[in-house]
């Protein structure tokens, strides 16, 4: 019953095997595998990209700062949610890498077309004075287990491009997204409008893997030198080409989210059914469920384990309704979920 | 026959193993695994240093990046050799991370004491003006495959702690170095005046992790912040302390690393045997060797990987002397050196 | 009648004889010339603090971003007014110079404890993964004309202190804010818990002349390193010094700033009589009224030049109620201000 | 007798009585000052460059530093003398600016295009592991006090253009090498190949002003915000179009600098003459002597003013030979100089 986190869970069986397989003989370093060649052709295919420029780095945070480092420029600032993966828990990486600050469109989670419209225009106004305006990052799931529609995130680009900016899809999720969607990726991207996307395998199975994927191959052989000068670039390449090759094998990256997607909505059922309510509406692998810290104690000392939010267990009154985020992955089973469940 | 690199090779069987066994259940991110700690306590011991801080990154560019950005100030400059790999392979990493620059101290490959005495004085009387002088990173192995003597050592961080500057060291083939002087790595270390060692592992049979260890624990949670904004902290940490686990277990890392130096040391032989001469003497596990472009034909077209030096196997002269690296890791064994030699 | 900027009116003509003055013989360059110790000891009289370190820089962006690079780390974060200069105004440059980035304390205009508290708070709980609270930002007279109080400045810092963090003063416009208070310099900062000011001549009566000061003498030497390496180390630096020991001599900094500010209460009064309004109560030498489109037409046809504010002098609805900024320096008489009043 | 320096003498009178006049009424503030656009049309015009990107800024180091930013990527190296200023007197004012490093090109003074071009080509081979070749810059008249001819300048520029790399000028002197060599703005820039200059005016009798020309409009904007971006925009922006203006009013940077060179001439004519010999062959407006230790402490007890190089006025042996520099500005008078000579 670990509902903490999907960086917290095993890497899928068929990624370990992918591993011992690649570990035979001889490659080229740096990228230059071929199984890399393969990665980057399934990824051009799945995207409906045959032209598209396909990186592989090792963390969720190193994807996101050097795609943003490659659409910004240091004068310009990045427009995004107040609870961006990039803006409260990235450590200052993104403005790193690019120089550029942050911009937050007001607003709980999701952004809305009319808040950063109200945003770039609010940037407008001051010439060489104020940041220019930059890339908009969006969050696909959003740290808040919300899912952008097709539609929200068509609008959301439509007003980016009306002003010029450079979209950037935060996808540490992207395939719990997707399958919530039931669309395909090119939907979800380069047909929303979409120039780069961190397409995220360690919170989905893989033990640490995400590729960055600008559909404008031009921003390529920078991509390449910001990776190195970054100390993202793999010696051992190999490793990493030979997880997301298994990720992309017969579909285990959909049938891994499918299952963490479903056993999520099992538990919000569940939670639902025993009264609990939401802070935010489940739609993806993470939910934020609101019960008493009667319940919580009860579920912790009974070994669940998952993070409270903006609370805390103490000996304050048992009825006091506590949130937490409960989030799964592909390594949950059904049979936890109702293990949690009955303890309820 | 593959002496292109000691990037090339396959991951040791017993570092998979641990890999394998370390994917069951669930573990705290982002170094709070249980394996780290096991990990920390080890590197301390063999270091004979129960206070240091000790961190693991998955690039040797990451780690000499970060252990210099944590010693030297922006306004400052850091002394290495002239062939250092942080001047000359990591594409600008060390100064994007630390802001300062590098003073290249004149010498073909290990930098002497006296060299190092000109340098540090030839940046002493400019005020605020000139960069004022900061760490010294020393490579050992070097890229040329000399191994500093102890004596050496010592004598290059006396000149350093005499104008009070830190000492790092790059240690991407640290064990290499070690099993070639046969000494400890305290004395290689903190006993000759070291303030922090990027201790590799990837270049010695791990897929991808290198520990950064501080002497003075003072730095270690700036180094920490330091880390993750870099991008350079993983989710999924428990994979690096699995390896960097399995490494120092049984003295696997001293094994290979023993491996790797008698067979190199093998092919030295045998390639003297042969006639051939070298641009450095072999003490390590890289030797720079010189026989005709005729040879080198030979060899390749019988299947033989190595990176030729500053030369290329084109119609000239077959009689010309040209230079090459090769490079054993612990995957080459004893047999694939005598094939190679046969062929000569 | 020209109240577009403080920085668009004349050097106080005091200050052009110094210059003149000073333009005969030869002079240390950067720093070193006779009349910076004269400075350097006025400041410290000024402020009572004997042991301050001061240094002189040609803008206030450069004050501000210098004195924030050295109070800041590169993983924290600064606390500033949504409306803030440091925000707004300088293109990236605190973040360039700190590598920081700044957290907008909700608010209008000022800083309220409670707010500064809030925002201090809600960086607390992400350890590694979020930035550090760094300093606090506190802009006197702010960016829309108002004063903090002794005792609000004594408040936001004692709600700094409590969380270890350094506070600057942004002082573009100190001068008008002490004569506002009529308190003394160390009451407004180092009696309150501020750390380092921007001690602002620009806008003040110089040609471009801010000192900044520290209070604890241990950062003058890195501050003076990252002033070269910002490239505002000026050579013919007794032109910065002339400035302002013009400026601190037979209190011509106080005489111009009273000035100021009683010709903008002058003209604040004289707008109240003709029914104007105002968006933020008018404290010190700059006001944001609110008349007709019709009346500013008037004026702006009779000569008067000032910046609407989120407005256009266009064809629609004369009777509109429109904001404007209005400046007054040094050099505004009051029988321009009646002109204009006269106009209304 | 002040020879220490070309930025210790005062500003021309011509030029503080531009200030003077400056000194009157309102003017737009942050370059939109209506002399601005005088000083853009003189500097176009006196470079032949009707399209040229003109700016100004207050600090030799700001206009090395940003237009060396405008012109490389942070993944990119410099090529430069080792003596040259942004190497050896910036305090990493370059590489902060501009993110990248310096490579220094072997030599003692004068850069040549065959070691240009051998530093050129040792950046060649390391793909994306080593810093990528960037912009070249070269220093007129040098920190030694010589002057590249224009056949110099343009075979630097010829192998800077066979690599397609962008070439800086460093003109803290420019005027000084204008003269020496005769030759039109033109000529020593555009035409020889350069695409951006630092054209110095602090050095040369203004107060702290130095413009930056781009003679490709295209790097405009970028410019403009790093300017802003680096602290270095000035509000009262007038005060520097004053000197510019004054500058290049009826040939007085022209005649400034002849008297500075013909001055030096003379200064050297006479050492010649007492037997002195030179550290470099004495080309514009400073020379490397040397004479007896007891001449020099003659000359400083009699109160000439400068700097011995690499020497100390101690108690060692009189007769032994030192170096010094000498440095006239448009201040030094014949009288002086002969004055000088006269002592020894």
């Amino acid at each position: 019953m670990y509902f903490a986190s999907d960086n917290s869970g095993p890497v899928h069986p068929q990624v370990m095997a992918a591993l011992n397989a690649a570990n035979e003989g001889y490659q080229m370093a740096y990228g230059a595998d071929t199984l890399m060649n393969e990665v980057r052709d399934r990824i051009r295919g799945i995207f409906e990209a045959p032209g598209a420029a396909v990186y592989l780095v090792a963390t969720g945070t190193a994807a996101n700062s050097l795609a943003l480092a490659t659409l910004a420029q240091p004068w310009e600032t990045v427009f995004c949610s107040p609870v961006a993966h990039i803006h409260e828990d990235e450590c200052n990486a993104p403005e790193f890498y690019s120089g550029a600050k942050l911009t937050l469109v007001p607003g709980e989670d999701k952004m809305t077309p009319e808040a950063l419209r109200g945003s770039i225009l609010a940037e407008e106004t001051r010439g060489v004075h104020g940041p220019q305006r930059g890339p908009v990052s969006i969050t696909q799931v959003t740290e808040r287990g919300s899912v952008y529609s097709l539609a929200e995130l068509q609008a959301l680009c439509a007003v980016a491009k009306q002003y010029g900016l450079p979209i950037h899809l935060d996808g540490a999720r992207f395939t719990n997204a997707l399958v919530a969607l039931n669309c395909s990726p090119a939907e979800m991207t380069w047909k929303a409008g979409v120039d780069a996307v961190s397409f995220g395998g360690t919170k989905n199975g893989l033990m640490g893997v995400e590729a960055v994927v600008f559909f404008d191959e031009s921003k390529a052989w920078e991509f390449e030198l910001r990776r190195k000068r970054g100390a993202h670039l793999f010696s051992k390449h190999r490793y990493l080409s030979a997880q997301m090759a298994a990720y992309l094998q017969d579909d285990l990256w959909l049938t891994m989210a499918r299952q963490a997607n479903a056993n999520c909505a099992r538990l919000a059922d569940g939670l639902r059914a025993k009264g609990a309510s939401f802070l935010h509406d489940p739609q993806a692998n993470m939910i934020f469920a609101q019960f008493s810290r009667a319940r919580h104690k009860q579920l912790h000392e009974a070994g669940a384990v998952y993070h409270l939010w903006g609370a805390e267990l103490d000996d304050s009154d048992d009825a006091e309704i506590l949130a937490c985020r409960l989030v799964c992955d592909w390594s949950i089973s059904a049979e936890q979920i109702d293990q949690f469940l009955d303890l309820l």
